[in-house]
């Protein structure tokens, strides 16, 4: 059977279903949860500082030493909202992410506007991580860079397979590669910073010159550099979004793991920065910084400079993997609150939300094409989704603490209030550094979502109202008379005219007489096989089967209005579905012709051909 | 409405529906009938003499005069086949086609082969007419030969749409241009002649010079020429087809009819080859023989020359519709013998049978792009189906002769058994010229035809047994139980519900129990508005909304086996078909999930949203 091999097919390859009663078991503790949840964040150390350098080499190459006092300045203002964020922890303690935020506190076109952000924002989490993960690989590996789009959409697939197979257990296979990267990077920044002090560092080896100085060092220049190096600051909403994922005290558990991951973030992003300065990194197109990097500490193409690549390729992976986590819950959300359709709502089989999967993969996919698999060129559009809700969150939680007073709100808002306009202003920078260079996109996609959110409640809430049962009187008696439209007289008929007979007490057969002599050997057969059922016979003056039928139907449902008029057709099921090409597909017409016809329904009594 | 848009272009396109009386009244006097069904045959006469020109040029300009013996010999044996097929006429007064006489006479597989030919024949037809009266404009107006596959397609679609209009309007609207071709050609060759014999026959000044002999002059050049010359005597079978479309005595106006056809196509074609001899016309890739000879003839570009070549290619077009007459009857004739799918035997809502003349449009279509729309290419494929119809035919009609006996039975078995062997015997120079130019697809594609036929009426016949009441001892007192899935209380369940009601005494609602507390409102809310039904709760480990259901549908099935179980669905029916995005699919995914249980039956009651 069909549907037996599909489901089968699917058992294969998204696994069999869990019990809605594990996901209480599968509850994360600290160490489980900053491997789940952080890794969005840590593993931007891998691109960060490259982000910075990339924009300071314009101005020549004693531009890069300025990349120190950028890196402090975004070290400073992660704290900010690091603090600021787990404030949001101990509020929102069933996770609040931006757009809940907002929309208890900020109305509903702020909420949107979040929504319509983190959407966008989780989308380029995978398409920056996985182009970020696969510069590692073929930094370490040059002879794959030609194949990097290729591979981008290879790591793609693997995650949406991966996740249709559910997020928690994923969650945990991908617990060990967080710790992994945390031990490598700081292995690095450790050896490399001994290097330094004992005098050793001595460059890697850069595989191309100093490129000479482009542009000169202008003010713009400073906060292009700074608005990419704002990319550490990717994913520190995780945890307060993933609050109730924690083992109980949740808050508090996702307070220490914020603290936490915060601490490792700044420590790698600087580590890796001042590092990047004592060891004269030039950024390239072809090798990253955290790969030129590993390549002078641990020595060329050693065991621990393959570690390395391999590490930050996994976190990077694993960074993706947050967003496949986080894309379809906020979907889900959303279609409960009716801004998307109902089909994300589902949580399929596998508590994974598979439709949301599907479309984050996707669009990802779209994007890395568009963009060649190119971090760089994709950060411009990374940084407005990921700020626009960072301020708004924050400037939620200050309407907040103002609504609920309390005796210490004006400290808690006043912590926020900081954090909100820190990250607003980011977001300000960051349009004004990036729209050029494809932000345009995002700050012209957010309203748009935004229309289509509306659009899509508005649709629900109409229909709601004319599902609505309040004020509705109920109709009652509303008869059901039964045609049963008759082409010759045989088994399918007289079984389709038996179930037919069972319906109702008004069942009527209809035959359109196209050749009266045909006609004649119906009517004489219907004393044997009509079973007391009246045939009615149609004249078809144009020879059409179609309409003296549907013209019968019409008229008797105008004598009966609000009555139901059910027609029953036998439909042949055949053996192989190529023999559908050996039958009349008349039962799809009538069912097409009447589908708009109100109180008129369509029954099909299905006729199984054995061969 | 959707059907009513569409069911209006219809109108517009194809014209509104033919009443069955009707077809009566347009019956076929001699004069029409000579026009409708005779293009075919007078039409050959276009290309028939250049088709032996250009075979026997190859021998050098000398061999040109052999056309003239070969014409005549084909015009003997046009004569033969006429008077073999005027017996078929008074034999078969409701209409002889090869097939039918085949099947009535030799058997299934002779008869399928004759089908097989008429089909593939019917298809040529068009295909090889077409493109001469494309040749007819080109020859006019060379310009336009670059494009003479689109002019091939673009008469192939007008023919097709006209077609779809209704083949008896179509036929009197083509009437004029049968006679204006006769006109025309009978002054063509009268003036022709005039001239030759008061010695002003000066030849046509050819657009290239005579090209030295290429090949010897062998048996089977002669041959070859011949075989292309047969062309002159497709079509002849027309009137014996269509004698039911003849005015009352039906038989002696087709034989009249068909007398005259023969009388008109053995002078013309004898004529335009005497001619071509006495201008000393040469043939060519450009220009047909009869535009070099109507330039000669009527002098260069004037009217008399435009005329001709109009009147050309109208009768050509004309041929071509004849097959979309023919193709569609017998397509139908075969579906109502079960050896073409049923939807070849609907006729439509206007007489003509719509799929045959899409089928038949294409076939030609395809055929007219892959010989680049050139008459000369197409000629190899187009006789092997014209000659085995008629050996069929005339064979079948001896076989009945001797079969039904009579007073003079052997004399007119005697000319149906000379008409037999001369069109067998050309059919087997035929095959053994043309095979390597094309035939052989032909001679592949009969026997094929006739595997599919049968394998087609294999499959009927297996269902009709499956259908057969013989024997049969019809179920009684099968019980329905009907099963309402309950999503939530609203409008569309509560009138899914009251339907049910009305269905069966046994009547359950199911609802899957996801979250208890939804389930608990339900359940409170079920005392007001579940009216009766009682409420059946089912439990979903695995969160599936399907599962639970399903099993709960086959368990009871598997309870009460031999009993209908009726699955009621409350479906939306959208105002705008996009607003379908924001519903799920449940009931189709329903729909196909029980598809292939027996005695299971799933009926959408259609809730119509208003906006």
């Amino acid at each position: 059977m069909a549907e037996d091999l599909l489901s089968e097919i699917k058992r294969v390859v998204v696994g069999k279903p869990i019990s809605s009663h594990l996901a209480h078991h599968e509850r994360l503790s600290r160490l489980t949860g900053l491997a789940v949840l952080s890794s969005d964040a840590l593993s931007s150390v891998a691109y960060a500082t490259e982000e910075i350098l990339r924009v300071l080499v314009a101005a020549g190459a004693g531009a890069l030493a300025l990349a120190t006092p950028i890196a402090l300045v975004i070290a400073a203002i992660l704290a900010v909202v690091v603090f600021s964020y787990r404030q949001t922890i101990s509020a929102y303690p069933t996770g609040g992410g931006a757009y809940i935020v907002a929309r208890d506190n900020l109305g509903e076109t702020p909420a949107l506007v979040a929504a319509a952000s983190l959407l966008i924002d989780y989308v380029l989490t995978v398409a920056v991580s996985i182009a970020a993960g696969v510069a590692a690989i073929t930094s370490a590996l040059p002879q794959w860079h030609v194949n990097r789009v290729e591979l981008t959409l290879a790591f793609v697939l693997v995650l949406m397979l991966g996740n249709l197979r559910g997020i928690r257990e994923s969650g945990r296979i991908f617990a060990v590669p967080t710790y992994f990267f945390i031990a490598t990077m700081l292995l690095l920044i450790g050896i490399g910073a001994w290097h330094v002090l004992a005098g050793g560092a001595t460059g890697g080896a850069p595989p191309e010159p100093v490129p000479p100085a482009g542009a000169p060092l202008t003010l713009f220049l400073l906060l292009t550099a700074f608005s990419n190096g704002c990319t550490a600051m990717t994913g520190v909403e995780a945890v307060s979004n993933g609050v109730p994922a924690f083992k109980p005290p949740e808050a508090k558990n996702a307070a220490a793991t914020m603290l936490t991951m915060a601490a490792l973030s700044i420590t790698m992003f600087l580590g890796i920065t001042l590092l990047a300065h004592a060891y004269h990194v030039i950024p390239n197109e072809r090798e990253t910084v955290v790969s030129q990097l590993a390549r002078a500490v641990f020595g060329e193409r050693g065991p621990a400079y393959y570690a390395t690549q391999a590490a930050t390729m996994l976190i990077l992976v694993l960074a993706a993997n947050t967003a496949y986590a986080d894309f379809p819950r906020l979907a889900s959300i959303l279609a409960r609150d009716r801004y998307l359709p109902r089909q994300f709502m589902n949580q399929g089989d596998r508590l994974a939300f598979s439709n949301g999967i599907v479309g984050l993969s996707l669009f990802a996919g779209v994007l890395l094409v568009a963009f060649g698999g190119d971090t760089h060129s994709l950060i411009p559009l990374y940084m407005i989704g990921v700020f626009v809700s960072f301020t708004l969150s924050q400037a939620g939680m200050v309407v907040r603490w103002r609504r609920l007073g309390g005796p210490r709100w004006k400290s808690s808002a006043a912590i926020n209030a900081v954090g909100a306009a820190v990250t607003g202003l980011v977001l300000l920078v960051v349009a004004a550094t990036k729209a050029r260079e494809g932000a345009w996109i995002i700050i012209l996609l957010i309203p748009l979502h935004v229309v289509f959110f509306r659009a899509t409640r508005r649709h629900y809430d109409t229909v709601a109202r004319q599902l609505s049962l309040r004020g509705w009187s109920r109709p009652r008696g509303r008869r059901n008379t039964v045609i049963v439209p008759v082409s010759g007289i045989q088994r399918a008929v007289v079984e389709a005219l038996d179930y037919a007979k069972g319906l109702s007490p008004d069942v009527r057969a209809v035959y359109v007489n196209i050749d009266p002599e045909e006609t004649a050997r119906i009517q004489a057969q219907w004393d044997e096989w009509g079973d007391g059922v009246p045939l009615v016979v149609l004249e078809s003056p144009y020879r059409s089967l179609m309409e003296p039928l549907l013209e019968y139907i019409e008229r008797h449902a105008a004598a009966n209005p609000g009555d139901y008029v059910t027609v029953v057709l036998p439909e042949f099921v055949p053996a192989r579905w190529w023999h559908h090409l050996f039958h009349n597909q008349r039962a799809l017409l009538i069912k097409g012709a009447l589908l708009f016809k109100p109180n008129t329904i369509v029954t099909s009594v299905p006729f199984h051909l054995q061969q």
